[in-house]
């Protein structure tokens, strides 16, 4: 019994942060523990005037690992058989959401903790959904695409208002007193390990490749950041940040530290557990659901992260339109590829809220009730269509500026066909990444699919496996972020010679798969077309066609489908 | 008090219909009956397979008729000082919907009243709202527009699958049997004066020259119906029922015949009372606004109907898009001009039915709830704009093969919001009608309002001011069809000596007035800018833009309005 080591895994969401507890020779979760943040909605400060802001409180972070480690390793010691010791905990691994910067003063101490700032929400976490700055997102691209060094060709060929330079810009503009206070930004990503290692300082905490080389344009090929020349072009006061980075970035498999103690002692751990470099949580995710080159591994969550993996060894393209393209991200040794929705769960969470009938609402389980309806549609039956960019678009037109759409409504469209025509909306950004991936040669042989929509929607597999026109695959774990990076704890801690000994040991699939049905597969090769069009005419400046087509051709598929 | 005169107007509307008594004096409605249809859904009977179908059970009519003209009067003789006495009554007039033709035998029985044919829905009466014939629509208006004879110059150059050819001709292919059974097809709007003059007999019952001017492509230019060559082109069959048509039409200020005295019996009036010729009723209802040269008469119900009249003796071009220009349709000597939008009150409605949420529903009133908080947001605020084509497009795209689209969601928008934008979509449809008026030279003087949504509805009322840039008046009658059709009874039973006469005694506005408001004008204009790219993109074959620029722009606008 005491034998057993096991691994924790951090996952710090967009609305609680997880605690997982992990034997590290079969992957068993032997506890998990969960804390929901308790400021704002869900965890996320808005403002009803700015659709565009989310911020986040970061006492929030640090009150949530707290709460959340401490209670899974209750949790674990209430286990029977689990055999579980504090003692034999080997490494902790933590991957956050991002790009998530936070403003830290020379201590590394988070603005939005210091009573000055606690109430500006300028000050406060800047988390990956505030889409506040897409005008410096603009402007970064516009400049970084006329630069001599090509800093966009790691990133798609835009910069997203989602990422840390535009959010550090944009912070300039509308609030310098927090510009001006804040020595550094920190990813969130980077910000737990330096503050459980107890080694906050913002100048020497270890910066992960994978926030750095996903969001803040950092590549080896032009020696880290972009140059202070460049960012001096955007605005000099961005230079001084610059110089308050650790340039010497890390992978996963490294050590940010160890666990202090003053950490340890209020969680019930040991002082000095290698704690692993922080990541981002699609990237741990594909970790934890087994990816390897040729797997396409979708985080399906509010938003999805669709990761791939692709041996340094071979050449590779830049492919355009992706989040990033940074090797090591995910595993060293690998260029990891990431590319992303918008919004999956999140348009579905925003339908059930705010326009389903009280017959679907009052059953209790609004998502079911709308699904057990939906399900009984064909596809192509409602004549409905719509595009999947209520939070906009991430790949392959990295647009924040873009906005949901359904159209094809008669007087008799229903709920269930508007919930089923949103999921197959997200179906159509999913393929359309598929294709953007193999359009460039990286062929996409399986896809294994993860979150809580992969767990908890047969409608929305089904539907993805019919659009997509391939088997969809789940991952066994339904904590792949944490599962992720209990693995990074586990490598940390000598468990392992590599991120792939361990995965081996520590992942797998389910056993239910969804296979495509070949007629669904034919119309919704029709619907795509049509969803294609959309997606150019509305997404594409250059595109100069008229859109007469679509509804009439909607019609048809609607009549021939019902016949 | 004994020599007060009074007329009857009755409203054959899309779920009942409606028995107006009024004091030919000066228009004071003395008592008003409603006989809701007991068929089908609120007396439209559907098939969930075909959503384009959409019938009525004649014998609906026939007893509708008996209740609501014996409860009205039943009511007027229960009305203290109202002076009425079936005595009185000087004549009848009646409006219907349109086109809604009905299939009868020889002796001029509704097909769908025989018990061999009592089940058969295509055996019934094909209201205006079916549109399951719109590939017979299409056809006949590729033929139409090849031929030697202008036929489509008078119907905005496109034939409708809403009306009479289309419909009998879409019969013919799916259901021979009842064609082959049908003697002749006659409009509602004949239908009823036959039926109550015992006149019914196909060949010689007069047709006004209303429903056929506008629906059937009647046209004295071309001597009447379309020649035998041309139905005979669409199908030799459709030859046939050209011969059982009384081409002397009728307007409607002359009589179709006299109360017979079996119906007469039935309802406590008295035999011999004229009945005025059958017209459609956004015609009737334009009267009963009191239309005039310059004035826009919009009927805002399920759909709208928007008249204008212009004088016979003037020039008139033919107007593309319009429904039809008919002399004497409305009143005669004039120019009967009819526009219309095929989805208003029935896009609110589906949108409260199928997708407001309990918070709304509960109230009881859910418009009201819905409009209490739309009311509250500036316009382009929301973000979003729609299409207001979810039962097609009558003018100026004359196309059902069109659909209701939204877009420029967030995962924030509400039901409130999509509501207004909804109300928005018809605002901008009906701005489209007035341009193309004027476009042709008809300038739009005053718009009349009238209908139960400009009654009831203060949102819709402003955000029309607004968006058309022109004071909304509203007609002071709620029952102007009714009203329209009772001055038609007044003029045939000899009250006045013609329709201007009686509508200066009997019609007028009520003291609200909606204004637009500046500032909202300016930010609709922008809006209009954006519906219109829309709309010309889904609407045009020959259009060839991308919309790029239209998700920017309304969140552009939107930001805009929210500082």
């Amino acid at each position: 019994m005491t034998d057993r080591k096991f691994a924790i895994g951090l996952d710090f969401g967009t609305n609680s942060v997880r605690a997982l507890i992990v034997d590290i020779e079969n992957g068993n979760e032997v506890a998990s523990a969960v804390d929901p943040y308790p400021s704002g909605d869900a965890g996320v400060l808005l403002d009803p005037k700015q659709p565009l802001l989310a911020r986040q409180n970061p006492s929030d972070y640090i009150n949530g690992f707290y709460h959340a480690v401490s209670n899974a390793i209750q949790l674990a010691l209430d286990t029977k058989n689990a055999g579980f010791n504090p003692h034999n905990v080997v490494g902790i691994g933590i991957d956050t959401t991002g790009s998530t910067p936070i403003p830290v003063d020379h201590n590394g101490t988070a603005l939005g903790l210091l009573p000055q700032f606690q109430n500006d929400p300028d000050a406060q976490s800047w988390i990956w959904k505030d889409h506040t700055s897409f005008a410096e997102a603009a402007e970064i691209t516009e400049k970084a695409s006329q630069y001599q060094i090509p800093y966009l060709s790691k990133c798609g060929g835009k910069y997203s208002s989602e990422w840390f330079w535009s959010k550090i810009w944009h912070c300039k503009r509308i609030n310098p007193p927090v510009f001006d206070a804040a020595y550094s930004w920190v990813e969130l990503a980077d910000f737990i390990p330096a503050f459980i290692t107890g080694n906050p300082q913002p100048d020497t905490l270890p910066r992960g490749i994978c926030a750095a080389g996903h969001k803040a344009m950092f590549h080896h090929q032009w020696g880290g950041l972009p140059s202070a020349e460049f960012l001096a072009s955007l605005d000099p006061d961005l230079v001084r940040l610059r110089n308050h980075f650790n340039i010497d970035t890390k992978t996963s498999d490294q050590q940010a530290g160890s666990l202090c103690e003053s950490v340890a002692k209020k969680v019930g751990l040991i002082a000095g557990i290698p704690v692993a470099v922080g990541a981002l949580d699609c990237h741990t995710g594909a970790v934890g659901a087994g990816i390897k080159p040729g797997t396409l591994i979708k985080i399906i969550g509010t938003s999805t992260c669709d990761v791939m993996i692709h041996p340094l060894s071979e050449p590779l393209p830049d492919i355009p339109g992706l989040c990033g393209i940074v090797p090591g991200s995910v595993i060293p040794g690998m260029y990891g590829m990431e590319a992303g929705q918008s919004g999956v769960g999140d348009i579905f969470n925003w339908f059930v809220k705010n326009m389903a009938p009280a017959a679907f609402t009052e059953t209790g389980n609004t998502h079911s009730a709308l699904a057990c309806e939906a399900e009984k549609l064909l596809p192509g039956e409602s004549g409905l269509l719509a595009l999947d960019w209520n939070n906009g678009n991430r790949t392959v037109l990295v647009d924040q500026l873009l906005s949901g759409l359904v159209l094809g409504m008669t007087i008799h469209t229903t709920a269930p066909e508007i919930y089923r025509t949103l999921i197959e909306a997200t179906a159509f950004g999913a393929l359309t990444i598929i294709n953007r991936f193999e359009e460039y040669g990286i062929h996409v042989q399986e896809v294994i699919n993860c979150g809580g929509i992969a767990e908890k929607s047969p409608l929305t597999m089904q539907i993805y496996a019919d659009i997509c026109n391939k088997p969809m695959k789940i991952s066994r774990s339904a904590q792949t972020c944490a599962l992720g990076s209990a693995i990074f704890g586990a490598v940390v801690g000598g468990a392992y010679k590599n991120v792939e000994t361990a995965q081996q040991a520590m992942t797998g699939i389910k056993e239910k798969m969804y296979f495509p049905n070949p007629k669904s597969v034919t119309v919704y090769k029709q619907l795509y077309k049509l969803y294609h069009d959309l997606h150019d005419s509305f997404g594409l400046k250059e595109y100069s066609q008229g859109l007469y087509h679509v509804m009439k051709e909607l019609i048809n598929i609607r009549e021939k489908v019902r016949k």
